[in-house]
Formats: structure tokens, C-alpha cells, sequence
């Protein structure tokens, strides 16, 4: 505390922070110890966002903001388990959050929210100078994307879109291969969102997945706001798990952009099936009344400004095992996750899938080998333990943020221009370039070493 | 001979033959024997489809046709071997076919020509009155495929576009387990044709596969025509054996009917790099200046009317195992060839693939299970011999072929549509309804029963 009080009793510092929220202060001059965050949303996501800051010890969580009590009180009991102070508590309605925003002793928020509060919450974040970990959505609008670049570019406060699949042990693996150009120059790429999220967009409105047909009011979780979408929106509604391990491979924004996609959407059956043949639906429930408007399997090709493919696919609706249907390609070979294959021109025997299993363990990322016992028994397979770290330390170390507002933008508007093309009979949309022609500049920076 | 003559000189049929080419004459009054037929092309493919018919007790390979005497050779050696009777040769440069469909005795011809052939060749053949079994292609122009439709429909000649694939063992069990329900409603689809075809593509002038960098009057076999393609064009390029199985599923033109599609094509790298790598190629060689126009992987989504969607990837420059991609999907399960997987709901163990193996032995298809001894032994895993059945069983029954010109035009034409979508920027192309309307009445006939 005394030394964020003399930093902020510093007039020089207070000069600087006026125009740039403190944030173009000298590496290392400010953090000597602890970041202290507070968590926007402790539901699901939030919690598991809680329970991975409890376990740093460069971390404090001093506020917690959310407006369901019992989601709260599922907080306060993790925080009291840990043996970590009582953080102060913003539960007064959904614009509370803006007044722990005002608090002078945050560095930092995590954004573990519905869908779409994520812009406003960052926006409002960034303003007030505090550093945002902002959770992986698409958007809801184009324009909402602008404001999340201009209002970083104004205020530089650091911002990492927290897209953990990143993270993800083979993706990383396979990254590295594609560094020391063993798929040769990369040519296509496929990934997507496939996950029966049947049980997440219902429940019984008591228990997070499944036991019932209810959402909105009647649900809990997810049920509550994120089936909402399903029964408005038609695109590629989650976009950012297929796209960021690929857009890293091929240098998004970082001399490569996005430059046009279609989509195109399947009917909907998926979801009216669900709730008419659930024992607790039926055909005479009234949400088997509901036409929901997402296309069970949304399918969306993207053309790069280096002449890469990529192909996304996004199917929640179907009964049907996991999968992000990962495939990177290039001039010298290929790698699918979907059977865990590879084919490397010169190493694979000819025409033939070897598993990859061996190369993953070969070129296992040093960021993997060097963490793999702190990340174990971490959120989604440890790599949730990684993105948490990596905005962690380069918050610490005031590095640029190694996915950025301009990946986010990139990423999320995804949403929005599928949408769009879906409506216009998969008539192709531009992307914006959100970094105003700085992608042609820009060099990689994603998880290079094994820094963080 | 004597029936045919007592067929020709029957002032009945005479008449009938004038308006239908023959072929409105009652079922079984015409073959009791043999169907004579017609080789047209005994390359590669050509010589296999003969090594198939010499085979059949029910067929007669009376007349081959081909420009190079060395492929003619090696047909009347096999011809020979088989101990069946010396063919009438057709050599006489590239429009002798047109004798060979003069000849009074033949019934029927197997048309295994470069592609841009197929079209002049089966319009000729119906327009001779002579049953078409065409070798599968992508169109040359979407015109072509309504000349195709436009000749069958006025001559009446059984037309059968010869998609192997449409037989593979498990696409046949699939296929089965589509009309059992077992996958529901079905919603997406996926197919294509990736195989690395540089070895095809190009070779040494004198083999078939590889051994250099040579194609076009240089090149042998495929190489000296297939290659083309890949310099001029940028699409779709050989679409049948992805589409073909999907539209058997969700009954093209029986019902239903392809809509819209949309391509887009990543950049054209591979084959370059083939012949620049090549211990025959190099960087000076003359082939490597050449420009391929042709995307090394082409990615189509198509919309149908019943509103399923289909993915198909076509990926033919690059090292890589052989896959054709396929993905079924329905409202209550999903299988995928290349992890060789499926999942039912209700069947299978919650969100976990299952092996598929179990599955296609229990809904191996009926056709499969009465001819496995006669298939096996066939090219490519036994497919053609059904096709190949397919095709004279029904043409000997009069039946209406299984596969036919309306399959051939819808699917043909993805190739010129994908073509125009790539050249647009992705743009939506409308599909011709090459029924006129007949696909809302028309009823699925393909492989019900196990007669062919």
C-alpha cells in the first residue's frame, strides 16, 4: 500500500498518469509485489477465475463484484478457505461495478460476465485506468469492436482478451513445430467451436447443467443469458477458441489480417428437439414453442490478406462428442486434432497419419515444460493457469499484452460479420482493419521463450 | 447376334427406336444376353473399368477406342489373356470415337476419357442411342451440364454418371444408417477430395506416378491433361466423390436440392514447390516458372433447399494422407471417416467418439453382404465392381439408372460455380435446377434392396 500510495502522491507520475493513465511509467518502477485485482462476474467462469488468483502469491484479490448473492457467497467461503483477506464486496445491481472501478487500490479487473457486458465493462475498465483480463466472446457489434480499440489507443491501459485455448498444450506444441517451419509455409486452417452445449443452455434453474428445459429467467448460469443468443442470433457466436491458436500461427495483425469471410448456417432442429423429447419438456412446455434462431452448424470461411484459408466451424445445438476441429496445414505437411494425426513431408511414412502424440511430447512448448507443474489440476486441462499467468506477468513487467484489443477485435467481429452474411445469403463481408494499417508493421509476440 | 438382328429388322421397334432410340421397349424383351459394349479411353482408368467387364459373363467388350497405341496395346493384351474375342479398334485420332458409335452391335459405352471429353462424347453416345457409363468430372461450363440433361431428356438414353464412391463399403453402412434414423434429421455434411495428387500431376513422360516434374506433351497418363487444370483454373475441380455420397444421404433432386453455394481458395503454393524441391525439377526448370492458378485447398459450402449444409474440401497439391473428409451429422449422432468415428445419442457413451468399425459391420449394406466375394478383388476397395454392376444390371432391367443425369449435372457443376465464386471474392452462386421442378415429386431410388 505505501508504495502505491507514493506513486500516486508522485506529481511527475500523477502528470503522466493524466494523459495515459499511468501506464507509460518505466518497466519495473511500479510493481514490487502484488497485483490487486478485483473479479467482474463470480459465476462459472468467475469462480474459476477466483480459484486460480487464490492460488498466486503475487496476486490479492481485494473486490468482488457481482449481482447474484448466492454466486457471491460461493466467492466470499473460496476466499475465506484460501485464508486471503475479505475482499470488498459490489453486489448493489449490474452498474455497481462501475464503483468498484473507483477504487484507488485495484491494478487490474477480470471480466467473467455475460456476453454483453464484456465491452461496456472493459470500456469503462480501461478508462478508469485498470488493467483488463476481459474473458473470450464474440461481438455484438462491429462498432463495439471500434470502441474497444479507440478506447485502448486513448487511454493505453493494458487489455489481453483471455483466450486460453492459446494456451492449450498441443496448440502450443504444434505452434512451436510451426515456428521451425516444419508444415512448411502454412497454407489452411480449420478450427472451430463443436461442443453439446445442450446441458449448458439448459437446466432446471437450481444446478448448472442439465435436469431440465428452462433458460432466461427460469435458469440458472449460462441458462440464463448466453441461450438468449441462441434464439436471436445466426452466426459463428463463439469464435475466438478455433480462431486464436490459428490466428497465431499465421501472424494475425502482425503482418497478416483477415480480410473477408462467408458464412452459411444449417436449419435449426437441435435445440426444439432437445426441450420436446427432454421428460421435463415435451411438446406442450412453452419453450418448445420457441423458434430458435441459431443454425445448429454455422460454417465460416475466412480469406487472409497472405492468401491463408480457414475454415470455422460452430455447432452447439447436436447431440455430439468435443472437439475444436483443429488443422493446421502447409507446403510440408499437416496436423489434425480430431485424430490426433500428423503428416510430415520427409518424416511420415509416405501418404500414411502418424499420431502426433510423439511430436507433441518433442516439441512440447518450453512455456509447457517449464510450468507443467504449476498449470496441473488447473481449468481446462491447465491451460487456464497459462493466459491467467501470461497477463499476470507482462501486467507486472508492463510488456505490450501478448493478445491484444487488436486480436480481440479481430476475433469477436467474427460474430458480427457472419451474422451479416448469413442474413445476405453468405454474401462475403470485409473485416475492418482495427490496427489502421499497423498489421503490416507489427511483429509477433505470442509466447515466444518461456517467459509467460 | 440373331436377337439383336431380329430386333433391328422388327418394323415395331424400327419405329419405336425412331422416336427413343430404342430404348421405350418393354422390360426384358431385349437383353436375354450379353450387353455389348464400347470402350471409350483405356488409359488408367479405362483399362481397369476393362479389367472389370472382361470379368462379367453378361458383357462383351466389342470395340476400344483410344488415340495412343500404346494404351490400346495394353487393353487387347488384357482382352487377349481373358481369352474373350479380339475388340474392333477405334484409333484413328480424336474423333474416331464417332465410328466406334456407328457400329450397329454395340449397346452401350464406358466413356473413360480426359474430362473435357466426357461431355461431347456422351451427347454423341445418347444421340447414337448408346447407354452411357460416364467416368465422373467436374463440368467444363455450366452449359455443358444442361446439354447433357437436354440430350438425355430428349433422346432417352440410360445415362449413368459412374460415382464409385457412392459404393464404399462405409459409405454404403452410413448410408443405411442414415434411412434407419439413426442419425436423426440430418443437418451437415462434409466430403471432398484431398489426395496428394503430385505424383499424378506430374512424372517422368513414360510412368504413370511421379519419377519428375513433367506434365502436358511431356508428361504421360493424367499428367499429360489433368495438370491443365491446375495451371488455368481456380475451383471445385473434382467435386463427385465428396458430393456424391451426401447427396444420396439427403436425396439431391429427389426432394431436395442444392441451392447456393460459395467457394473460396487459398494460395496456390504446392505445386511450385514440387517442382522446385525435385531432384528431376529445380529452379531453372521450365515448369517451375509456371503460374498454378489452382488453390492448393478449395473449400465449397453449400445450401439446400431442406436447408442441410455440406462442406467440401478439395486439397490436391499438397503431402498429406488420403482422406475424402466425410462427416454425416443429424439431430441425433454424427460419424466422421478420418478419425473413423461416430457417436448416437442414447447409444454411444456420453460426449466420447465411438469406433465406427462395430457400426459398419452391423448396417454393412445389403448389396455389400450378397457381393463381397465378387467386389473383392476390384479396384478401389471394391467400389467399382458395384458401380460397374450398378450400371448393367440396370441397364439390362431397363430400370432407371441409380445414379443419373441430374445427379451428374448437379453435381458437376459445383466445379464451374466454385470457379465463379472464387473469381468473385466468394461470392454466392445460385445452383440451376436442372430438374425443372421434377426434384419435388421425384422419389429416392439409389441402392434400396440389394439388387444393385
Amino acid at each position: 500500500m505505501k508504495r502505491r500510495k507514493f506513486i500516486q502522491n508522485s506529481s511527475t507520475i500523477a502528470a503522466m498518469s493524466l494523459a495515459t493513465n499511468g501506464f507509460s511509467i518505466g518497466k519495473g518502477d511500479w510493481f514490487k509485489g502484488d497485483v490487486r485485482v478485483g473479479i467482474i462476474g463470480v459465476g462459472a467462469r468467475g469462480l474459476s477465475t477466483l480459484s486460480l488468483a487464490l492460488q498466486r502469491s503475487d496476486l490479492q484479490v481485494v473486490a468482488i463484484c457481482d449481482i447474484d448473492p448466492i454466486t457471491t457467497g460461493k466467492a466470499l467461503n473460496e476466499i475465506e478457505k484460501a485464508g486471503r483477506p475479505k475482499p470488498e464486496l459490489f453486489t448493489n445491481g449490474p452498474t455497481d461495478y462501475k464503483n468498484l472501478l473507483e477504487k484507488k487500490d485495484i491494478d487490474a479487473v477480470f471480466i467473467c460476465t455475460p456476453w454483453e457486458w464484456h465491452t461496456p465493462m472493459s470500456i469503462d475498465a480501461m478508462n478508469a485506468g485498470k488493467g483488463v483480463a476481459c474473458e473470450v466472446a464474440g461481438a455484438m457489434s462491429v462498432d463495439e469492436c471500434w470502441q474497444m480499440v479507440r478506447t485502448y489507443e486513448r487511454t493505453k491501459t493494458p487489455f489481453m482478451i483471455m483466450e486460453n485455448v492459446c494456451y492449450r498444450r498441443d496448440v502450443m506444441a504444434i505452434l512451436n513445430m510451426v515456428r521451425k517451419d516444419m508444415f512448411g509455409e502454412l497454407i489452411h486452417m480449420e478450427g472451430g467451436y463443436q461442443h453439446d452445449l445442450r446441458e449448458v443452455k439448459f437446466n432446471d434453474g437450481v444446478n448448472y447443467y442439465g435436469g431440465g428445459v428452462e433458460f432466461g429467467d427460469k435458469g440458472y448460469s449460462e441458462a440464463k443469458w448466453r441461450t438468449t443468443h441462441s434464439v436471436f442470433r445466426n452466426g459463428e457466436l463463439y469464435p475466438t477458441h478455433g480462431i486464436g491458436p490459428i490466428a497465431n500461427c499465421i501472424n494475425i495483425n502482425r503482418g497478416n489480417r483477415f480480410e473477408y469471410l462467408t458464412s452459411i448456417a444449417s436449419k435449426s432442429k437441435g435445440l426444439n428437439k432437445y426441450i420436446t423429447d427432454h421428460p421435463k419438456g415435451g411438446k406442450d412446455h412453452p419453450n418448445a414453442k420457441i423458434k430458435f434462431k441459431l443454425g445448429d452448424v454455422v460454417t465460416t470461411n475466412i480469406m487472409t490478406a497472405n492468401g491463408e484459408t480457414i475454415m470455422l466451424s460452430h455447432d452447439t445445438n447436436l447431440p455430439r462428442p468435443y472437439s475444436l476441429g483443429f488443422r493446421v496445414q502447409g507446403t510440408n505437411g499437416i496436423w489434425m486434432d480430431v485424430n490426433n494425426s500428423l503428416y510430415i513431408e520427409g518424416i511420415s511414412p509416405s501418404h500414411k497419419w502418424e499420431s502426433a502424440e510423439p511430436y507433441l511430447k518433442e516439441y512440447d512448448h518450453p512455456l509447457w515444460k517449464k510450468y507443467e507443474s504449476e498449470a496441473s489440476g488447473a481449468g481446462h486441462g491447465g491451460m487456464d493457469w497459462f493466459v491467467m499467468n501470461a497477463f499476470i506477468e507482462a501486467f507486472k513487467s508492463k510488456d505490450p499484452m501478448p493478445l491484444d484489443v487488436y486480436d480481440h477485435a479481430s476475433w469477436a467481429v467474427i460474430t458480427c460479420l457472419s451474422e451479416q452474411s448469413i442474413a445476405q445469403g453468405a454474401e462475403p463481408q470485409s473485416f475492418p482493419d482495427f490496427t489502421d494499417g499497423k498489421w503490416m508493421n507489427r511483429k509477433p509476440i505470442f509466447s515466444f521463450g518461456d517467459n509467460y
